[in-house]
């Protein structure tokens, strides 16, 4: 449903407006005065509010409105909106406090407000809110002291306090807003209503949003994300990166924080810009709402000091940008145009003395080379130097471009009118060259997600051709049917066989005599590991014997294994053994796992095997479903990735079998859902291919 | 020799003053008005310089000028310090350009001007800067524009450019200097003169530099850093940790920038601060004058909401930072003080409607909690909110406590007069919390920093009493006087052993029967390696044979190595074989190195081996000499460090052994200079002990 009644409602009824200074109830009727449409103040025990007409339910206004604003106790919440919902209100803000973040019995009262609102059909932004503001509309249904500058950013906080200090900045900073929410508690509308709604609405050119939790429907918020922001970008800070963030935003606003790293690889695929400064959240809004996007790394910077190009290119290389190689043509240009001693190379030096004229001239010669992604220019107030006049030369160029151009005016008082001419032709401007060389890198990460996007959502097109195998289901009912939900190694790579990943092929052996005639069937060397259906950790109890060379080895590691899993958990959890052949190829061993979040579902793990790197922690996140473009950007996030390209004079391992067999993987747990736990370790990466050689699954009962 | 004269001149002469508009002689003399000295123009052309007498050469001044500073052409600067040289000058700045910046003729004129120098005992801060300023004693001796404001920073520069930006924006931000220095070229004073001038300097609280080269005299500059930073901070920005940064700030001031990481670590056991950006370099210069030093890493968070304190706990963990856990005692005081929803943990949420008695009370019960180490107080503009007597309280406290108290008070015109007031109080301002908690981290860095350099003093003070080994001179002559640079395995673990450095014991063998001979004497396994004395890479051509078992296995072991050296690199390459016992003791392999810095001399290296960690770069640098407390921090600074400490059931290492074994090892290529590079690769560590398996040794002919 439209959450246009919000933003733009023709008529609006404050509950619990109030005439007492300092109360929540006065606050937002003296900030309602602003807008053009109808405002009715309903309060039960006063004839007037402030000099207008007050009423005393919302059934005897003179029209039913389109908004109502609820700032009354928690306990009276339930009943007002059954009373707005009688009548026909369909967009309610509440305000008051006292629900879910109190605890057990608030939560009742939230869930009871909640169905009431659902019954009628209403939507109902809060409770435990600030309230939200239209300035394009006059409207602030807020108790925050002023209005937010009307502008092109939709701002969505989820904390009221952070709203208020962040209205302040911005009539500081000159920052404008299409609009300005403060979500609350999130109860009905969240992150994929509000999201879809400022996708839709003219005014709003970028959607910034301070997030705690991605609340209930994570679904939802990524649906909405991959719909919207290719077209606006969507910049988000989430709190909650360490552990111990989270626990401070779950304890103060009632919402459970999920895992850090699957909401980053939630937001990487959907093409949302995550950043970690609230500085850099407003930052990027504006950059990316005014600049085109590098479609490359390669940033040229002109400057007239070395010394801030070196600290630029510092972080510009830090961040996994790089600086420009210029074009035999473009030097041949500098050379012809700039005094001998200029830098010759990237970092273009137009040197101290130069005027508007030189800057301008280099500045263009430079963004006109196509090896060129993006272009910074850098000023310092030397005593030649005219910053203002050189300001108007690049805001000149920058409109003619078609490239991204910053700029860092360096100083105070002497740059200012510099400054300004440049934000106003819409070129960002920082006080440190090393800001505008790390906004730079932003921007090509935001190109990248919007590439992360793209594929993604063609992945999601196949997918939904795609079903569930049916063989798939069967083996699963088989297991379930007789009463496991863990399945045996040689059940596991069953699975996998017939979702299409290549699996050592594994027999299972009751007796000895069966082992080695297993043995002798695939050929040896063989390996040896437990058949248990109740030990899922066969290396730990001594389950698993290596490079067996003949029957008389498989004999001694039958025997081997019988008697330490008897001695360790009893006759019962030995039903036998697999026998496999022993893999001698090198290689590098992955662990690609899948397991299954609580708010987005399947996540998928890739990363390195062995002790060694389980303690450096290097693995990656990724959701289904994937591509192979998908799958191989989803493997470059590892460090291991390097290895698998080959290194040392070793091969590089078939990258092509590899992705198929991820997006196979992802494909499998995305259709069946009873999977929740599902490992390949090792899963075993050559020159010649893929293959797991060990497999492990965890169902649903 | 003291620096006086530079800051404290009782005269100066400007060679080369100027009336012409718009040229350095004459922004350097209308900037000179201020100083209240003598100061005389010398320009042999005219009689008169702005209404003042002007001298035809320094000889015929009525006085000798303590300071003389050179604006001329380059060319005529030699003749001019000769002939400042014979008057009795003994300071000089020259602010001209076109030495060593401009190629090979330039640097010979610089090479020229600084013996001329020296040979008249006279300092000489240049060529090729701005100038410098005394602010405390009106003395502005450069051509900037505008004079920098008193303060207690002494803010060295080797970019004039940045220089002219700072200044301009110090005075937006009222920042005040001591004093403000462009280096220059340095060739002659440098940064070791210089800090060790401020560090005595009583106006300097704190040293800022920002340093694109650590010049030539990179252990005068470490002495002098190891001497003042613990007594005052020194907080540098280098640019240049990327080689493309590097390139660009070599190219432009004509310095030679060496390994950044060779820096870093020579910096980190000097106690310098280094930083990434500029406005950290300024804010911590702030913060370290003003507040204690955190003894621990746990920070305490007061804040009237929820979300500002998430981001700075992400800040703060993220950055190493700790949370502090509130004593039983706090939390009982702060149960009794705050209303009942108050967040009941680090950070203390004292909720939205605290005022400043509430806050004020909870924030003194914290700071008063042992197991804080210093605090954070955040502030959001809300509805019942006073910032400025909130503000007021706190800078109460702030006197009181002596633990670092910072704020962020958030927003901007509503908090303008509680930020002054806190400024004014010595306790640092941020706009957001995360950059606060960032500070602390920092803060919580320095003084780690200064127990890094007090261990490096006191292993410089051990050192200066240890002295060469006798033996490991017989040992490298010998080698030398055999023609030879590099060492054979043997030597080198002969090296190591009469370090004290426990090795494997090794023996040569040049024929096959000696070659069984000696397994047989030291047991079986055995390896067995190729000798040679010009082939340093045993494994590239099939140089070692491992686990060989009995007489017969080392005779085919024999065989095949010769075989395989013969095959590659000719008969002459092989020369035998050494045998050692086979260690089969599981444990870590280590790299343990040493190599040359042209600017640092000696540099260690430690790290893990085997082809994955070099893959993942997992090492840390150090510089000798070392004790056993340094050596221990210097190997926590890689990730394996938690793998030697013992991980998934391993035991831990020989700790205090690895330690021994490291001290050796500095004081090994720290005494004994001809070695100019040395391996032990692996160096194996397991909880036994440590012990050199193999080692490689390159010596200086």
């Amino acid at each position: 449903m439209s959450l246009t009644a919000f933003f733009q409602p023709r008529s609006i009824a404050l509950i619990g407006a109030s005439e007492r200074e300092g109360s929540v109830g006065r606050a937002i009727w003296d900030n309602l005065r602003g807008f053009s449409g109808a405002v009715y103040p309903v309060n039960a025990k006063r004839a007037e509010v402030c000099g207008a007409k007050a009423y005393p339910s919302i059934a005897t206004l003179p029209e039913v409105p389109e908004l109502v604003i609820v700032v009354t106790p928690a306990t009276t919440v339930p009943q007002l909106v059954e009373e707005a919902g009688l009548a026909g209100v369909r967009a309610a803000v509440v305000i008051s406090a006292g629900f879910k973040e109190t605890g057990k019995d608030g939560a009742q009262l939230e869930a009871e407000v909640l169905a009431t609102a659902q019954r009628h059909g209403m939507r109902l932004i809060g409770p435990n809110c600030l309230g939200l503001m239209n300035p394009h509309a006059g409207l602030n249904a807020s108790f925050a002291s002023s209005v937010a500058r009307p502008g092109r950013v939709a701002f969505l906080s989820q904390s009221g306090a952070l709203c208020t200090a962040i209205l302040d900045w911005s009539h500081d900073q000159n920052v404008g807003f299409s609009a300005f929410v403060s979500t609350g508690a999130m109860a009905d509308v969240g992150w994929g209503d509000l999201i879809r709604h400022f996708g839709d609405d003219p005014h709003t050119k970028s959607i910034v949003i301070y997030m705690e939790s991605v609340g209930d429907d994570a679904a939802s918020f990524l649906a909405a994300a991959r719909a919207v922001a290719a077209q606006k970008p969507i910049v988000v800070i989430k709190v909650g990166r360490t552990a111990e963030a989270s626990r401070v935003a779950a304890s103060h606003t009632g919402a459970l924080t999920g895992s850090d790293a699957v909401l980053d690889a939630a937001l990487r695929q959907s093409g949302v810009l995550r950043v970690d400064t609230i500085e850099e959240l407003f930052d990027m809004a504006e950059v990316l709402a005014k600049q085109p996007l590098p479609t490359g790394k390669r940033l040229a910077v002109v400057t007239n000091a070395g010394g801030p190009a070196a600290l630029a290119t510092d972080a510009l290389v830090l961040g996994k940008g790089e600086l420009a190689e210029l074009s035999p043509q473009t030097m041949a240009e500098l050379n012809t145009l700039l005094p001998a001693q200029w830098s010759h190379h990237n970092p273009v030096d137009v040197l101290g003395d130069a005027d508007a004229v030189r800057f301008a001239q280099a500045l263009r010669i430079v963004c006109q080379d196509a090896a060129v992604d993006g272009v910074l220019a850098i000023l310092t107030p030397q005593s030649m130097t005219h910053p203002t006049n050189i300001a108007r030369e690049v805001a000149v160029i920058a409109s003619e471009i078609g490239k991204p151009l910053l700029a860092s005016w360096m100083g105070a008082q002497s740059v200012l009118e510099g400054r300004g001419i440049l934000n106003a032709s819409g070129v960002p401007t920082y006080d440190y060259p090393d800001e505008a060389a790390q906004a730079f890198v932003r921007m090509r990460e935001h190109r990248l997600r919007l590439i992360w996007l793209s594929e993604t959502l063609s992945a999601h097109a196949d997918d939904d051709e795609g079903e569930a195998l049916p063989c798939v289901g069967e083996l699963i009912d088989a297991v379930l049917g007789s009463g496991r939900t863990l399945m045996t190694e040689q059940e596991a790579k069953q699975l996998l066989h017939v979702a299409g990943i290549p699996i050592v092929e594994t027999r299972a052996a009751y007796d000895e005599e069966a082992a080695i005639a297993a043995a002798d069937a695939l050929g040896y060397p063989v390996v040896i590991k437990l058949l248990s259906s109740t030990i899922t950790h066969k290396s730990d109890c001594g389950g698993v014997q290596l490079n067996l060379l003949n029957a008389t080895a498989v004999r001694q590691a039958w025997r081997l294994i019988q008697d330490n899993v008897t001695h360790l958990h009893g006759l019962a959890a030995f039903d036998g053994v697999t026998v496999q052949r022993m893999v001698t190829q090198k290689g590098m061993e992955l662990i690609l796992g899948a397991s299954t979040d609580a708010q987005f579902g399947p996540v998928l793990l890739i990363g390195a095997g062995g002790t060694l790197v389980e303690v450096l922690q290097d693995h990656a996140l990724a959701l289904p479903p994937l591509n192979h473009a998908l799958a191989r950007r989803w493997v470059e996030q590892t460090k291991i990735a390097k290895v698998l390209h080959g290194v040392r004079g070793q091969p590089a391992v078939d990258l092509a079998a590899l992705d198929d067999v991820l997006v196979k993987f992802a494909r499998l747990v995305q259709h069946e859902r009873r999977i929740v736990e599902l490992d390949i370790n090792p899963l075993l990466a050559t020159a010649e291919g893929i293959v797991a050689l060990d497999a492990r699954a965890v169902l649903r009962a």
